[in-house]
């Protein structure tokens, strides 16, 4: 009877996602796979490299499972990575244990015109692939979230080709080359609508757009390389069948947060740890999913600073539909007990 | 006839300081002095390590002067580093060349007690000894600015012993150990103040308080790391003669920036790119100086990226007493002939 009566409501993350407000927050965290978990550690050293184990089905489904049999959240988020969007078009993309993305840099026209103009499917078929077994293999109440980056934080990366402390690169070619620069964008927003629509096709319930880098840009350039490219693939998404609720991360939008929330189409809105929940609250349009924003080094430190912090984001969000999450992604040296900690806070309430 | 007039105008900078908007804006740069400038190179090659080339007056009053003669820039900053607080608190400090500082790090309660109470002045004195020899050089109508570190920021770097991208050792430490760090900041805070107010003796002429690091602290860490600590520094120095106008700089304070530049005591407010000049104009009260915000990437640009970049900040900030500067420091890449640039278009209007 349980199991029926479960089956028939809705995910609670879908649910907050509608706007509608549940009595306890769902709760996922960005990056809850990963390295902090001794049975990632252990299923990670099943491939030769980070690729090759995000393009594994069996090994990325696992990954993305794994969080949800340990710590019974409310999503699973694919497992997976940003990077396989500029590698489905054709760019060299490597990681270095330890160091972070290599990719071969775009510096010049030359370089844009080699890159394909469609992704090849063939390459992310083993995501799809990876959505199916997830999806299989969900509990009934737990919702599966896909993902893509955003241009701009995709192309940042395509244009340093690593990480970098402010993306100085990409920020330098759009303003020296902003045609090109243009075309570059208009182009990785066309593809990762496509790329989230068959995510979608695939099974994923809803998706998350990433634009970890949108922080770093001057007002006139987040609004052309952050909210207008973003604005594009929503439309984009608007269009295509199945249409799952989109929740876009602008992390660092800061001043320009509200503007952002007010573009059609999204369902939820990520914070960073940088944003005050009430006044988030407060100021952003009512139907909006908010979901963050713990700071996840107060997740590291535990005790008192991560009661304070749940306590914080649980009371600023109170009247709103509220995803709980992270401001950013759980960090490494993360102690899995203080994870257990804060989901039985969480829904202690 | 003209030196004499000269000499008894107000200088541009401390005039817009004292809140009065001044028909051309006075412009000087954060890191104007550096490495981008092959007389800088030159001379820098004179001293063995980053921090003797700090402590050696002859060039650090040079490296000083060097953009003054070049660019005539409406004030010279003091060529110096933030950590040079800790290195006078008995830290151990050094310069690894492309690889920023290395500090032993403050992990304990024992490391801290290792401190000194007070800085130790013969240590500093080259610093003083720079100020009185730029003085002696310097034009008529150009103003000397001394600095230092904000408590948080100089923190941030003596808890990681390095640089990092966002202060994560330094957050961690004040979640899990918040007295000791609160004992570490009041320290910082008041050797700062004591520090500033030895460089206004020696001839400094106003004060900038870089809080660089201020944007990666969670709205109640902001508060209590950032504004506290910046205003018990400025009660202090409103307490000691002379008391040359204070301009904080509290890199991404974004949504904060409001509460921050309430702060009484403050002359002027340094501001970063992500601030849009016109509503920063609109929003923060009126006798404060705005200082800002052209982002240095655009410099490194130039052409039709740092036109536009200046127009918005000359238009932005057109009604309110506005020294031009950028939103963070020259880059190292940055041409000459930009800079040259930047200064004519700025004082063309």
């Amino acid at each position: 009877m349980t199991a029926a009566l479960s089956s028939n409501a809705p995910k609670p993350l879908l649910a907050a996602l509608c706007g509608v407000r549940q009595p306890v927050p769902p709760i996922w965290l960005m990056r809850q796979a990963g390295r902090y978990l001794p049975e990632y550690r252990a299923i990670r050293a099943e491939a030769p490299s980070f690729l090759e184990f995000c393009y594994n089905p069996r090994l990325a489904a696992e990954a993305t499972l794994q969080p949800i049999r340990r710590f019974g959240f409310d999503a699973a988020i694919l497992f997976s990575d940003i990077l396989v969007t500029p590698h489905a078009l054709g760019q060299s993309v490597s990681f270095e244990s330890g160091d972070g993305p290599r990719l071969q840099p775009i510096e010049s026209a030359a370089d844009y015109a080699a890159l394909r103009e469609e992704l090849d499917w063939a390459r992310l078929e083993p995501v799809f692939e990876t959505i199916e077994r997830v999806k299989a293999n969900l509990p009934a109440e737990v919702a599966l979230i896909g993902f893509c980056g955003a241009p701009w934080t995709v192309a940042s990366y395509m244009i340093a080709g690593r990480g970098t402390p402010d993306q100085t690169p990409a920020r330098l070619f759009a303003y020296r080359q902003p045609d090109l620069f243009a075309a570059l964008i208009d182009r990785l927003a066309d593809v990762s609508a496509e790329y989230l629509a068959r995510q979608f096709r695939a099974g994923a319930e809803a998706a998350q757009i990433f634009d970890s880098w949108s922080g770093v840009l001057p007002p006139a350039e987040f609004e052309r390389w952050c909210v207008k490219p973003i604005e594009r693939m929503l439309a984009r998404l608007r269009a295509s069948a199945p249409r799952p609720p989109i929740i876009a991360f602008p992390r660092g939008a800061a001043t320009r947060l509200a503007e952002f929330a007010a573009l059609g189409g999204l369902a939820g809105v990520g914070l960073d740890t940088a944003v005050e929940p009430a006044a988030a609250a407060a100021a952003l349009p009512a139907p909006l999913a908010l979901q963050g924003n713990l700071d996840p080094v107060a997740l590291v430190a535990g005790g008192r600073a991560l009661d304070e912090g749940v306590e914080r984001a649980l009371r600023g969000f109170a009247g709103r539909a509220h995803i709980f999450n992270l401001g950013h992604g759980v960090l490494p040296q993360t102690p899995i007990a203080h994870v257990e900690r804060l989901v039985a806070r969480v829904r202690a309430g």
